[in-house]
């Protein structure tokens, strides 16, 4: 068995980590650590996992060597720890925004500072799989990605792939998020009295995930805006675009049934009947699955594509996982088999 | 006292309509009809009004003439009886969609069948006081307006009228809205279970109150996307548009404070601090405000502007009671006064 | 026309005591305090009040003399500083949990320590009509309600003046919660991810309102149990008792016709057909109605009654209005006309 | 391996049954049957489905032997026709409430008619492994449970093992329900726009589960009352009952403590910090746990026992899958192994 730590596990994504890791076949998940609840059982943080680990959590000062080390920080903390990381596990997987940039120029402009550790900044790779699978096979190093990004940039990759996008229009991707994305620790906005029955566009433009979807396919004239609603788990990206002229419904579809056969934990879903005709995050909590759809209109060349996502499995935990399988030449599927509940 | 009628009185819209006229000052709504419900106390429907009237649902067919007659029947019913109904009433307020466009091409365009009443349909004045204030104070016969092309006609408004727009690029305008918009009757996919906890994008293009966003400002290239969300009351419109080259910060202010100086209904919501910073639905249930909201991004000539409403109170009901007030030479905001809650 | 002061203006029964008294006709509301607030707009904080205050919150300690005073203070405030607030004001209302009980040692005994101005607890009224209207209309010092106490004394109040209840047996009252209940400033288990979707039965046993159901009726064994649901706004207690040998269905239903005839703002709500059979608080948003219903068992003798409030208004700011147009002397139901919304 | 077909499996029981047993390791489901959806995949109606089978549901008319004949028809369905059905299978679990009772005046009595396979109601056992496990190890033939019932079995067991309870006291139960207890086709009072923010005291008294409670126990003095709430999955019952004189707090640790030893799927939930102190029903969705937990006050002898489950899982397929496993003499946990999400 390969040994896993966490660092940073009672946050939701060292949550959904350590779920998915206590049942996995090939790893063993051996260390926690949380500074705030040292000493607790992690069930008392994650209460879904009573009765199926006596893990507690450690603090990060008492973190052992491991084989394969997921960094569940806030953003910022990893890169400018970096060189004490690696010196803990050959494998790291950080699922911070600190290394799914790969140029210096581009993380300065989005965040806002420089880069603590650019040397760094080119031996991760971006983990995800729909993207880099051959590079996540080959290396060390791999980052986590940013949910938003993750659901922008799956909604675009049958578009992408078959070079349909008519790069000269602006490409507006409309995504709703659950208020898990805000973390466990949470905010005033957060309060549930405030925050339920929201539809609020917290942000209009200059959403940091944007540079990842800039840096996935090399669009410039693209607008991510976001609006949280009342769900927990959950994000669903609608993006926009114009096609190449001469692009029709039957390209679209064979550009769509590609990247599903490519990739495992895509679906399209595009039914002409009953409730589920397009894709919906909130079937997706706990699973993996990417569902992508999309909709054409011939007259004018628009293409609305959608797709949704649990925020915490495949835009982070999941994707996180399905990386590791890759990189550790597993089945790329193991341990990430729960489909989702419907109804819920 | 004006004496007012509803038809079609059981439904969400009925209903508001009656919480407002019970409580209007100058308008003693004396009848409500209802096939499915008629002999049953209106309370028993529409439980909030409870010791408020003891007004019974009658049959359609037992109504008698009455000064001021409101419509609020399925979309198609009134275009083929609007002789009768012209008949029991000196004034008409239609709230389905027959009488929302004047152009015969228009509605068999997005209407996909001709409209049964052409020669009323110049008759009726789009009753959205924001557009048409001067019109509705001079006719006797109004139409409702379309809930999320109100969202999207207020959001574009201020952008509209001060000429900002730049009508060369594609315009989308992305809309979330709550189960109210469905109807009191609702559908399958309607069902808590399956609607609850929901992010679903039902309409990609071709959403029919398009034709009213078209029909306002002569827009062409405009793509109304509706999603639903988990929420009963409300509807956000984010529409993203470019401005002319040259337009500032300072333009779109001068333009949303006149917008706001024209109309006691639209409120400019852009904060730099608190929970609240851009207009959200849910603080307008069961209010007449249309909170209106923008971000700009100078590198680009982007524009994000964004309006929440009540879909039952602005997108509906609301607007219909403001427009009867300009109709018969009251104060516009008349009976409108409740201002929403909060927390909700 | 009278003025009124709140203090401490920012949480949520100030916001809707400031709702409520914005649109008063005999009362002008003319300062708002708030420490954390101070400078700010009123509507910046209670957004549904956007254009219809200029409102700004003052430092407590810039409050000016008023005639009528209502404290919106955390519990334990207003108990040490007593002295001081009945210098600005002949009329105080206070909101808080402090003058509540007239009892020291029942206060001792819920609280957990001693009153800090136990010659007053004699000189305010508490201030629930349907309990205390002649005494209200003579006093000038009136506390608030406890809103799951008030939940509790309505659902049993017919039973009680109409001396139906066998006393020798528990009396269990189940209450289920919005979010409202923990104030704006919230806490961990506030978060909306954590809150959502929550079922959580958070105080089995001794809860500090069940003092104020002992009070009102005299009652020993019973017990109050608090569970928190996904509901921003409403309280229903589903309170369980026995009634006295030989009591009828017919008996019940004199009891409550008795208890509607008495109070503009009870209401039975009891059908056979249609969606709203029973109370729900959810239609009672903003509305400062109370809504009982009952069910009978007559093999048992067992009945189960219902009262469902909405928390901030019948449960606090409604009440204390109310308490306020008696002890002035206005018509009961003056600024209280808002009947809540349906759906919502 | 062992072959499965579950008839009726287009409602939310079925698909419950569908996502457990086509993961499960030693079960191969191989016919599904739908009325309505015949001819259709399986994904289509249960979209969680997609892309993990390719089964079509079939007419029921169809139906070929199986080892394994899981039976989810609308309750009074399977009692006519089970003498077709033993033909069709050697094991049958019906997961209706026709064979529940195993005494016919019980039947009738709450049922309101009387049974139509009298002869088969000895032959089938009560699906609940913590309270027949033995039994249901030795049968061909196993009921399902009613959700409720189960929430309030289990919420009880401790007590009742452990003699504990005085039974000479009613017994009240609050049950708390999420909207998929009401199936997948709805009804009018589920429709979102009403069942949402809902607190809805829908039974006070006679609700049909009270029979399996009173079967399992032989306690006669309970009621059962059950409230909707805005929830889709979950059930959380908190039972109010007296314990005898003498019990203290150390026997009641010692009676759950021995319930958990006992039973694989129960835990408990009592914390003194954080915020799952007590059993919730969100965090078990889809998930096979009954957690439980209690509060004791000491001064009255009044105990809160609380039971949290969910209801599509082990108040109905998980229970039932959890049973076939032991019927077949699989390990009890098998194919039952995920533990819920958090957050959710």
């Amino acid at each position: 068995m390969i040994t896993a730590a966490i660092v940073g596990g009672s946050g939701y994504t060292g949550g959904e980590l350590l779920r998915l890791l206590i049942d996995h076949p090939e790893v063993d998940v051996t260390q926690v650590t949380s500074h705030r609840y040292a000493g607790n059982y992690v069930y008392q943080v994650h209460p879904n996992l009573r009765r199926r680990t006596e893990l507690k959590f450690t603090p990060v000062e008492e973190l052992q060597k491991t084989d394969v080390l997921f960094l569940a920080l806030p953003h910022g903390k990893t890169q400018k720890q970096i060189e004490t990381w690696v010196e803990k596990a050959d494998y790291i997987i950080d699922l911070s925004s600190d290394f799914r940039l790969r140029d210096a120029d581009l993380y300065a402009h989005w965040y806002g500072h420089d880069h603590e550790g650019p040397e760094w900044m080119q031996k991760f790779v971006y983990g995800l799989p729909e993207l880099y699978r051959s590079e996540i096979s080959k290396t060390n190093y791999i980052s986590g990605v940013g949910c938003n990004a993750t659901a922008a940039n799956l909604a675009l990759l049958p578009l992408v792939q078959a070079d349909l996008i008519d790069v000269s229009r602006s490409i507006v991707i409309e995504i709703k998020v659950g208020s898990s994305e805000s973390g466990a620790s949470g905010n005033a906005g957060s309060h549930h009295a405030e925050r339920s029955n929201v539809v609020r566009t917290f942000s209009a433009f200059g959403h940091r995930h944007t540079a990842e979807v800039i840096q996935a396919y090399g669009l410039k004239d693209i607008t991510l805006t976001l609006s949280s609603v009342d769900l927990v788990r959950g994000a669903l990206a609608t993006a926009h675009v114009s096609v190449k002229p001469g692009v029709t419904q039957k390209d679209l579809w064979k550009a769509y049934r590609q990247a599903v056969a490519d990739n495992p934990f895509l679906r399209i879903v595009k039914e002409r009947r009953g409730i589920y005709r397009v894709p919906e995050p909130k079937i997706l909590a706990g699973s993996n699955y990417a569902d992508l759809g999309f909709e054409f209109n011939p007259d004018t060349g628009r293409v609305v594509a959608i797709c949704a996502i649990d925020n915490l499995m495949k835009g982070a935990s999941g994707s996180a996982v399905q990386s590791m399988n890759l990189m550790l030449g597993f089945d790329e599927t193991l341990g990430l088999e729960f489909p989702g509940l419907h109804p819920i």
